[in-house]
C-alpha cells in the first residue's frame, strides 16, 4: 500500500516557451524503454517479487525505496509535460476557427487527439510503455546488475533530452532527475559490490559526462540530493542503509539515508484548454458542496478554495 | 510523491494447491486491459493531468484517492500470483535432474524463464499491459464514464477469474477486490451523478450478479469494506467526502471517507526458489552489516531478522 | 452475409487545400482506438457472438443494425483521406526529380511508402488498429455500457480532429459522423434505459458541447439525419425500433426507424497518381473486354465508361 | 454502404465434441495473419484506394466483390468458433462450484475472461489482428500479385487447420472456405494473367495438395461454389466477369458471376452461458415491447418469438 | 555459420545534405514490413527450416545464397542511414547551448535519443521490426511465391524511397538495391518457373517501371551486377545455379552464378558526435595496447592506425 | 558482407523425445528478450554504427566478432527446434485422418499453422522477436554494460531452458551456447575493465551457478571453447585479442583468438513432413538439372545427391 501526499518533488518553474514538439521529446523520459516507467515497474515488480527478502533484507531494502521514489519521478516527468502543453493551442469554445490546427504538423497527435494537452505513457514516438519493459528474474545479482544498466541507460536518455529541449522547465526537471538518478546509479552499484566484492561504481560516468556540466543538476546537489536516499515510507526501509553509507564517489559528501518522502511543493497549476473540454463542465456549481462540507467538517478548506 | 506502507491490504491464506495455470489465469487481474495495471495508471495519468482542478476538487480527490488505492491491488493480485507459484517445481540447485520440467506444459512459460516464479505486467495469454490501455482524455465528464465503465469491466473479469480458479488464496484477494473495485463503481457513478444528475448507480452491477453472492467478498463487505472510501494520503483527497456520502445503494449502510491506508498486514512471506536462483546468493553472510547497523541506529531491528 | 452497394453515404467535396499533415491527423477517426474500425468491429463481434438472442432480439437487431451502418463509416473516413492526399506530391513518370521528396516531412509516410497516397488502418501516429480495441464480453449490460462509452470517446475525437483540420472535405466528413455517431450514443443510451430504468441519456452531450456547434452537422440534422436510425439490412433488424422510439433527447422531434441504407451518392474520383504507379498500367487497353462485355451481357455499361 | 442479410452463408453442424482448444486452433483462421480479417480488410482497403478505377473498372469490381464476400468468412469463422465454445465450462450462475475451471488450461484464456465463450479478432497464439497485415499499395499489378500470395497463405492456413481440428462443425465451415478461398486464387490469378499475360492459375495448388482431398470440400464443389462468383451487391461489380469467365482451371466447368449474395440459411442458434451472464438479464420482461411493436407495425413478428 | 568480410558491398557517397528526415524515411528499407531485415530473415529462417532439402538442393542453394547476400543490404541500409545522420546536430562535448535541438523537430527522435545518429530496426514511422514479418511455412512452393512477391513489394519500397530522398548517397545505396534486389526476384521467378512450368519472370517489372529509369540503377547494370548471383559463400551453393542460368528477362545477357562475395570496400568513416558520447572515451590511451599488439603479432596494423 | 559456410558450430543428437512443447520452450533462447536474436542483432547494430572506430578499434572488433558468432547460434538453436519437432504429428497426405490433431493442445501453434514444424523468431509465449530489443546507443560504455548484462540476461535464460528440458538434443545445444556465451560475458566484461580498470569479470558468475554444474557445457569446456574467441572473419577482427587475452578468470587457462570460424559440421538431416506439404513437390524430377549440373561444372556434386 501506498500513501500519496499530493506534492511534487520539485519546483518547476512555468515554461517560457511552450511547445509541443519539446514535450513530444519529454515523453522519452515517461514511456520510453528508458523512461520512469520502466524504472517504476521494474523496481516495483522485483521488490513484490523478492524471494528470501529476511535473508536479503537491505537489499530489498533500497529497491523498495528507490521504486516508491520513481513515482515521484513519473509525476514529475508528467507535469514537466503538461506545464510544455499549457497553452498552445488557441483558447476558446467555439470549434469552428480550428483551434487545433497547429496540432495537425506537431509530433505527437495523441497529446491532442487522445489526451488533454497532457502526459500519457508513451515514448517520444508515440509508441506505449509496455510490461515488456520489466525486469524481473528473481535471481537478485541479475536483477541489480539489470537495474544498475537500466539507470545508466536512462541518464543517457535524460542527458540527451536535456541536450534536445533548452526549456528551463524541462531541464528544471531532468537536472533534478539526473542527480536522482545518479544516486540510484550509485546504488545499485553498491549493492553489487556488496555481494561481488567488484567497485561497480567506477563504471560510472555512464556515459561518461558528469553531472556537474549541468547547472541545473548542480544547484539540486548543493541542496545534497545527490546523497540522501530517502526511504519514501514512514516506517520501512531503513536497511537500505546498511548499504547506502559512507562517502560519495564523486565529492566524498557522506551517505545517509532519510526517513520519509523528499520536502515536497504543491503541484504546479494546470490551466484549463477550453478548446478540448478540458475539463470541461463549465456551468457546474460548487456551490452544492457547501452544505456537505460542512457536514464532513471540511467547510473551512471547501471555503478556502470556493469562496 | 508517495509513501511506501511496507503492508498488504489483506491477509492472504497460503494456497492449498499451488498452480502454475491458475497464476497465468489470476495474470490477468493484473495486467490485462482489464486488470489493476490498468485502473491504477489511468487514474494515475488522469489525476496528474486534471486541468482545472481547483473548481472541481472533489473529482480530483476522489480520483486521486482511488489512484493511491489501486497501488494495493497490483501488489494483492502480484502476491496471489507469487503464492500461487510458490513451490510448483522442484526445488533444489541441481539443473541436471531438470526441476522446471513441469514449465514446458505451463500456460505461462515467463513465469519459469524470466521471473523467479513471479508476477510479471503480463495478461493471462503472455501479452503485456500496455499504454494504450490509459484513457485521459482531459475532459471529466468523459473520463468519470470510462472509469464508470472500465470498473464494470474489471468487474466482469474478477467474476470470470473467480469462477476460473478454486483455490481460496486466489479468491480471497479476488473477494476483496469485488468489494473494494464495487466501491470504486459506484463512487464513479456518484461524481457522474453530481455533474449530469443521472442515478447512474443503478445500472449496477454490471454483470448482474451481486458481490453477494460471493462468500469471500461477503465477509470483508461485513467489516464495512464497501462502504469506506480512504483518501490513501495523510493529509490529502477528503473532499472526496463531497461526493462518497449517503448511503450505499445496496444496503442502505453509510458511505463514509476515512483518512489515510487500510489496515494492512505484513506482507506473505515468499519461499526461495532455488532452482531459479531466486534469489540466489547463498553464501552471503549477513554479519558484516553488523556494525554498520549498529552505527545507523538499527541494531535493533537487525538482530530481529538475523538473531 | 452482406451486400455492398458500391455508394458512399454522403457528398464529400472535393478538398480545398489537399494536405499531407491534415490526412494523417483524419487517420485517428479510421484506425485509432476511438476511430471507426473500433466502433465497426465491436458491434460486429458483439451481434456475432450475441447469446440467447431471440430472447434479446431488439438488442441483438439494434447492435447489428448499428454495426453494419459502421462499414459506411470507415468508408467516409477513407475517402475523406484520400481525396485529403490527392495531389499532394508532384504527378509524372520519371522518379529522378524526387516527385515525393515532401514526403520525407510529412507526418505519416505509410502514406507515401506503403500505400498510394491513401488510407490504412492505422492511427494518426501510424500505429496499427489492433483487435485489442475489441470488446465483445457476452455480457449485454456490460457491451451496451461500453459502446456507450465508446461512441462518446469517438465523440471526443472526432470533435478534436474537427478542430485541428478546417478544410471542408474533412469537415463535411466529421459533422456527418457527428450526427451519426450521436445517434448511436443516444440509441445506445436508449437500450441501457430499457433494462436499467436509467435515464442514460441525460449523460450527453460527452463532452459537453453539443452537435449544434458544428455547422456541418446542423446541415446534416436539418435533413433528420440525428433521428433516423437505418436498419441497413434489406429484410432484418426492424425490431431496433423496440428501443429507437419517441421523442429525440435534443429536439423533441421523433425518433424513427428506416429500412435499408442511407441514399448515398457515387464515390469521389480518386484521380491517378503516376509517381507511386497507382493504379499503373498506362498501357493496357480496356478494348480487349469489348466482345466478352457483349456476351455477359453488360456491353452498354462497359460502352458507357470506355466510348 | 452494405446491407447486412442477417443469415449465413453455409450450414454449420453442431459440433460432435465442442473443444475449447480446438476452438483457440481456429482462431488462427479469423485473426491470423492469413486469416479472413485479414483477406477482409486488405480487398476493402485496396477497393476504397483504388485510384483510376474508371479505367480499370473489371479489376476494381473483382475485388470490391471479393471484400464483400469475405464479410461472410469471418461470419462463418465466428460462429464455428462460437459453436465451438458452446458448453465447454459448467452451466449455472453460482461462482462458487468454479463453473470456468476448465478455462485455467485452456489455450486461450480470452475466450472465458474477455468473451462469453465467443470469438475474438485474436489468432491461435491470443495476439491481436492487427492493421500491419493490410497491404494496399495502390499499384494494380501489386496488389493484384499480394492478393494472389495472400489466398495461397491462406490456403495453406486452412489446410493445417483441417488437419488440427477433426470436429464437423470446424470442418465444414473449413471445406467451405476452401472452395471460397480457392475460387478467389483463380479470381486474382485471371486478373494479373488478363494484365501480364502469363498463366498465373498454373501455380496452383498451393500448397500441393487439392481441394479433392477433403470431403467436405468436394460437397461444396458439388454444387458449383467453386465457379460461382458473386457480386455480394444488388447493382454493382457485374464487370467482373470481365475477369472471371471461362473455364474452371480445375473440372473445366463454366465460370460465373452471379449478382447477390450466396443463398444463406438463419444463424445458428447461440445457447446461453449463464455462468458468463452471457447475455445476463436473465428477469428481463419482453412484454413489455408488445405494445410498440404493434405500433411499429412489427406485431407479428414480435409474437412469433415472445408467444 | 558465417564469416564476416569487414567490407560494404559497395561505395557510398559521403551525403550532400544530411539530413535527418532523409534517414527517417530510409528507415523504411530497413526495418519496415518490405525491407532488408524482412527480406534477411525471411530467407535465413526458411533456410534454416528446409525440410528435405537434399531432394531439392537448387532451391535450398537459391534460397540460402540469396540470404546470405541480404546481409549486405541491411549493412548498406544501416551505413546509409548513417551518412545521412552525420553531422546533423551540432558537435560539441558542452550540453548546455542544447546541441540537440532540431531533434525535437525530427521525424525519427530515436536517431537521438536512443541511438548515436544511427540506423535501428524499425521502419520510417518509428514502429519497430518484428519476427511477425517472417513466412517460413516449409512448402517449397508456397514460400518461393511469398519471396517473388516480398522481393516485389521491396521493389516498390526502394522506388517510392529514391522518389522521396534525392541525396546521392540514399539514391545510390537504392540503385543498388534495386539491381540486386531485381536479380532476387527473376531468381525466385525462375526457381518457381523449375516447379510449376509457368513464365513468371514476366510478371515483372512489379510496379511497372523499369530499373533502367534509375540512373544509379543503371550504372550498377552495366558493370552486371543483375545478372550475377554470387554464392556469398566460401565453398556451398553453387548449385543455385541449376535454376540461375539462361539469359537475363530484360537485356538478354548471360544469367552467372560466382562463388564468394561480391568485391566490397571498406566501410565509410563515420565521424564522431561528441554530442552524444558517441563514441565517448575522450581520454582513452591507445597506447596500453601497444606491447600486447606486438606479442600478439598484430603490431603493424596497430601501427598502421595508432602511429 | 558476410560468407556462409552451411555448417553448424555443433554436433546435435537426434531428440530421443520430438515434443512439441519443448520446441515452444526452446523458442526463448531464439526470439525472446534474451534470445539469439537479440544477441545478434544488438551487436550487428552498434558495430554498423560505431562511430570513431579506428580510435577504439578493439572495442569495434571484439563486438563484431562476436556479432558474426551470434549468427550461429540463431542457426543453432534453430536446428534444435526443427529436430524436437521431427515427427511429432503423424505423417502424412492424407488431410482426413486429422494428422495434426495434437497441435490443438500444444503451446505453440504457430509451429504447425506457420511453419512447417519449425523455428520462427518468435519466443516462449508465441509474442515476436522485436527491434525494441536491440540497443545501440552509440556510447562505447553503455554498449559495452548493455552487453555484459545482456549475456547474463541470456545466460540466465539459458539455465532456466536448460532445467525445463532434459532431451538431450536440447541440452547439447544449451550446453554449447552456456559455453560460448560465458566468453562473451568475460569478453564484454574485459572491455569494460580496459576501459574503467573495474575488475567487472567478478561479478561473475550470473547467476550464481557455474558452467561446470551442466555436464554438456563441460564437454565443450575440455575442449578449450570457453577460451577461444574466434574471429569469424577471414581477414578482419583480431584486434579483439587486444582485450581478449590473459588467463580465463574461472580455470586459469589461456585465453587465445583464433582467425575464422569453429569448426563445423553438416547441418543435421530434417526429415520431411508430408502432411505439412513440407517441402512438398512430391513429383519433382531432379533428373531435369541433369544437363544443367554439367555445363555448370558441378555434374559430380549433382550425382552424389541425385544418382
Amino acid at each position: 500500500m501506498i500513501l500519496r501526499l499530493d506534492e511534487l518533488a520539485l519546483d518547476l518553474p512555468k515554461p517560457k516557451n511552450p511547445s509541443a514538439n519539446d514535450a513530444a521529446a519529454i515523453q522519452e523520459l515517461l514511456g520510453g524503454k528508458f523512461g520512469e516507467m520502466s524504472t517504476l515497474m521494474n523496481y516495483t515488480f522485483q521488490s513484490f517479487n523478492f524471494r528470501g527478502r529476511d535473508r536479503l533484507r537491505p537489499f530489498y531494502a533500497l529497491t523498495s525505496a528507490i521504486a516508491a521514489e520513481e513515482y515521484s519521478h513519473i509525476e514529475a516527468v508528467s507535469y514537466a509535460i503538461n506545464l510544455l502543453l499549457t497553452g498552445v493551442t488557441e483558447r476558446g469554445k467555439d470549434p469552428v476557427p480550428g483551434p487545433l490546427a497547429g496540432a495537425a504538423d506537431a509530433r505527437n497527435s495523441y497529446h491532442f487527439l487522445a489526451s488533454g494537452q497532457a502526459a500519457l505513457p508513451f515514448d517520444s514516438m508515440g509508441n506505449p510503455w509496455t510490461g515488456q519493459y520489466v525486469n524481473s528474474t528473481g535471481t537478485l545479482r541479475l536483477d541489480l546488475l539489470h537495474n544498475f544498466f537500466l539507470e545508466c541507460g536512462a541518464r543517457a536518455n535524460k542527458i540527451r533530452a536535456y541536450e534536445t529541449v533548452t526549456d528551463p522547465c524541462a531541464r528544471t526537471m531532468i537536472g533534478y532527475l539526473l542527480v536522482r538518478g545518479g544516486l540510484h546509479v550509485y546504488a545499485y552499484a553498491k549493492a553489487l559490490e556488496v555481494i561481488t566484492g567488484v567497485d561497480v561504481k567506477k563504471i560510472m560516468p555512464v556515459p561518461p559526462l558528469s553531472n556537474a556540466k549541468f547547472p541545473e543538476a548542480v544547484k539540486f546537489m548543493e541542496h545534497g540530493l545527490h546523497r540522501e536516499l530517502y526511504t519514501f515510507s514512514p516506517n520501512a526501509y531503513k536497511e537500505a542503509g546498511l548499504i547506502w553509507n559512507g562517502e560519495h564517489p564523486e565529492d566524498g559528501s557522506q551517505l545517509v539515508v532519510k526517513e520519509g518522502a523528499i520536502k515536497g511543493v504543491p503541484y504546479p497549476v494546470l490551466e484549463e484548454e477550453p478548446q478540448l473540454s478540458a475539463p470541461g463542465e463549465d456551468d457546474f456549481d460548487p456551490e452544492m458542496f457547501k452544505d456537505i462540507a460542512k457536514k464532513l467538517g471540511i467547510a473551512d478548506e471547501w471555503k478556502q478554495r470556493h469562496g
